[in-house]
């Protein structure tokens, strides 16, 4: 309960469902002064927008985004940011069909049992659609981020299904040209690989199926002495909002799995007076960032919202079949790379600001 | 900054350095009526001991846990339980050459950096040591969730470098042999691996090098419902508990990482009146638990404390040479598995108390 | 900062200024299955909306709250309920001449140091007018606990300026005629002292100047139980709500400042099978709710948005007098009845939760 | 629940009852570089020591604090803080006889209902004796708010019963002679009324009685800002603080209660280019300080441990009398002084590092 808000500092609390009237959000700790307006906004979420390409799904939503307050003649005031995103595309007729039998690998089964009913439009407040105002919020901590401290945010995707990139393309982060990541619907870096991405999402349209897909969040340029100790490590913290994404189940920091295998000798990161001579470590240290980049992995689990047939039970826990209609991606994780960007900035913005009150 | 604690009802608060004058923790907002004593934390505090065996640090710590509040009558009184460990073997000389030196792949750098000063004696607040407050609280979340609710949470490492356990013997987690488990120095459920493991661990010791570990956390007849939307889900508290335990560099609910591969008809778990088919979910649907185990798993980095000498700077910057001298464990994910068994027994009080305060 | 959040398990976020395109709020923690619409919430709007009475500031403000999520087929479905009223009185044309001035009394001055700029219309933030989202979330509140515990909480006023009303019409607070208290614009338990606030309030008027006032809160059939050792006490979060409402300058519990000059054998209330007998503390005991109804008395500044000239400072420190023209009203404390009850219903329900959590 | 901690940024948590082994606490976000030991803390424990004076209890406590953590080389590190002074004088055999019973105007009877069972030696954590943590902490939070702001907070009594200081030595705050408060056991400004409150408490320690008392606490030297919007004001947060010591049933900012006879022109401070004109509003504006003195001035009820008879229930709901033996003030309003200002300091602190955070 009361589990909608995230950060302490900068805090984001959201409200709204898949097929309400809007979704909406209050960015509270905002610092005052940064010039601010729905079109700083806008591109983060048109970037997430569903619809805007062919491997995405067609439902359209405006995703318009207004500024409520706290803001005052264009600049941040420090009070209260309210933003709201209205509901354009509710084709709520869509899910009757499910309103009283559980899709399986949704949250259907577990609201209903939580809180003994629920709003079954489109997955209510479970559905994905929540994550549009995350991305607004996140938005705006990413432009203060950039502008006050030179901090960049940015991802990419790595892999659908079996298909990889090309690691080298990635082996230098701040090489990455991010500009090509940004100019294909996939996120990716690589090109070569965007011709297989797309081979593979249409053949799982067709089949009505759907896949997984890994990602990468990288922030540059953050200073030293982001995270606290104990519990509230960057890493932690880091770990909290991007497991809170829908679909991810697994996230990793630097080497992440890879540890595992390696002897120490190999994974600590040696420093010369010129700096750290590697990056095992992902940027951060005892759960406080180095100054490296810190590099997040996620993986995305495919989508349940399939038109393959699956076994599943209805309230009155008897069998029934189950197809989900509606319009949806075949692999969620594309249009995740926006929403991971938008929770590292809320987890870096809101660090930044416990830096600054004890350490500065 | 105010980062020492965990949990919203349930809430650990801990304090304590390597080499200070005591650790402790306040465990706040216990039920009262739990029959609780000294001898109810110790076990835990024992199995996470280190030279216990000869896998681990020869340092001897006596980790006598006491009480000093909330329990009267042996019971729990519902308010605040303070807790103190004494440490009895600082040899802090041990780590007088390191004052003014960072260790690589340790927190050293990190702390001074953002403090301006640190306690460098074995990593002051950085070190693992500090885990062992986290174990005693979960020792009191342990005994509630099973008291209470049949709620088991236990561990087992899976993997050392490159050596894996037979999948198969961890295939149903129902089936787990914890007595045996819990009777090798590995928390290793296959024997066979045991002897393996042993051999690896012997040959970097004379190597004066370490290795990484993986770890799988198990949850079992946890009650459906527990997790809340939308940035306190269960899996996203789950992964802020388990990536803030030191070392750790991922986590994984479920099928974790595998699901990038896998399509939706394989991913989602099917269901029938007698219940899932299976758990790629990791007994987490849309952030909240489904009744089935609640499986995750962890990687844990190789120490950077080892004798290989490494290239790091001191305080002014001027290239140096490390040896971590001390006494520290080849692998450190060998005594991980109880102190992440507590942090995922924490989180999942915490988010039975916040269930029944909102649902029941 | 992040300060516009109140409760821990009923938790209320808020934004919005004075005279910006809306005021919102997020309720977060409550329970399913209330049946709500807006209809439960508009009268206490109504109740706090200036312009009904010829007693308050003229100023219309439709207040029509639209609840935008949360609620699913007329029941709170336990995610986050959203919030919204639009501003539709804005003339802020009339705050032109403020904008690099600070009024006396007001927030002007610490806002403009705390941030270095302001949203100078109305007050921005700083505005009584922001209270409406606190009314509208408490109302929710207020239902439930009504509801599910029978539990009512009400408020009256018992002075303005000098004119007291007479104390023996709420000395048994069981037996106050709640129905002649709503029945008048002053919120009045007593018939004959409505005349004479009225006459006072319309000398005011005519002097362009203000005044005070003093309202008491009673909460009844509250359990016992409700209050947390050691500093979420009930009393101490009664306190913080209360004093937060804008005016507010002093809280009271029980007999408040008269226990200076009691004794230990007149406050301590004696019990008996029967129960109490006597209320001195208010219906709180060591912080905790005793079952006997809960009795807050707080103070309210009288406003200093008032005609009469007054000597200020402008941006650049010169001397500047000052008027305060708008639509105000002679004494906030009238409208604020509406306000302190919903703040003592958000404090209760969030206690109630966190009872629940821990002892139920 | 989990209402053992205060503070956001600088957050003290705090365990232990009054005949358990030990009382402690951690303070949590403490900047680094602080100079600190015990001799910095133990001066304000030793003016809230009982047994010190006559006026106040003969139980003899040793309070002797020790850090524990938190603290190197003579410095604060900016990790928590832990701290504990044990119990020495336990005489819990006074307290069998209210084993089974309530004695009214305490804890007693709310604790037994709300957790089932009671730690009934003393009040167990109902206990004044928890508030030398309090004091503790009080201390570090006052000792950085001299050094780094040169912020003094302080406070005296200037009431007992009907005996009431002259109002003319405290007029100007910062004309008052602190060091006279002091030199005498009331902690009184004024040396006229010191006899009187002598011979006060020398007849009601003959008659068995006690008697309530005024405090007032004053922050002089506090920069403009500190406070947030909405909830968090920082006159709230000192009410939520100071409502929060045990037997304090009032709070005042400013002129309080007095603000309910006064009219705008009277209230509002007015401002010209050398600062404010007055301070009726007690350093506080729109819940931001001002830069004027804070003040705040709190009513603590006379204490219900007494030696004459009163009537109550024992656990069965049956009737009995009860008398408190132990040895107890009988104004527990004098040792509250320095209770109170290291509540008020808490707050500061912690609104101060938010302050430094978001604006600075």
């Amino acid at each position: 309960m009361a589990g909608n808000s995230i950060g302490q500092l900068f805090r984001v609390t959201t409200f709204g469902e898949s097929h309400g009237i809007a979704l909406g959000c209050i960015v509270d700790g905002m610092p005052p002064g940064l010039a601010l307006s729905e079109d700083d906004i806008q591109p983060d979420l048109d970037r997430r927008k569903p619809g805007t390409s062919k491997y995405t799904t067609p439902r359209r939503e405006e995703d318009k985004v207004q500024i409520l307050s706290g803001v005052f003649d264009g600049k941040t005031t420090g009070t209260s940011i309210g933003m709201i995103i209205k509901n354009t595309d509710q084709r709520s007729q869509d899910y009757g069909e499910i309103k009283d039998r559980f899709r399986p690998g949704h949250a259907d089964f577990t609201y209903q049992q939580k809180y003994g009913l629920r709003d079954y439009r489109g997955g209510g407040r479970s559905s994905a659609r929540e994550t549009v105002m995350r991305v607004a919020a996140g938005a705006i901590a990413k432009k203060y981020l950039r502008e006050y401290f030179g901090i960049e945010v940015r991802g990419y995707l790595s892999q659908i299904g079996e298909i990889k990139i090309d690691p080298q393309v990635v082996a230098d982060v701040s090489k990455i040209d991010w500009a090509k990541v940004n100019s294909n619907p996939f996120f990716c870096p690589d090109e070569s690989a965007v011709e297989k991405f797309d081979e593979l999402i249409r053949e799982l349209k067709k089949a009505g199926n759907s896949i997984g897909a890994k990602l990468t969040i990288v922030a540059e340029h953050v200073p030293v002495g982001l995270g606290e100790p104990v519990f509230d490590r960057l890493d932690a913290d880091l770990a909290h909002a991007l497991m809170g994404i829908n679909a991810v189940k697994a996230v990793e920091i630097g080497d992440g799995f890879a540890v595992v295998e390696q002897k120490g000798t190999e994974h600590r990161d040696e420093m010369t007076p010129e700096g750290f001579c590697s990056n095992h470590a992902g940027g951060i240290l005892g759960g406080i960032s180095s100054g490296q980049p810190i590099i997040a992995t996620i993986a995305l689990k495919p989508t349940s919202s399939i038109t393959v047939v699956g076994r599943s039970v209805n309230l009155n826990n008897e069998p029934v079949d189950v197809i989900t209609k509606g319009r949806h991606d075949p692999c969620v994780g594309i249009r995740a790379v926006p929403i991971a960007e938008a929770m590292m900035a809320i987890v870096l913005l809101d660090h930044l600001l416990r830096f600054k009150a004890q350490c500065k």
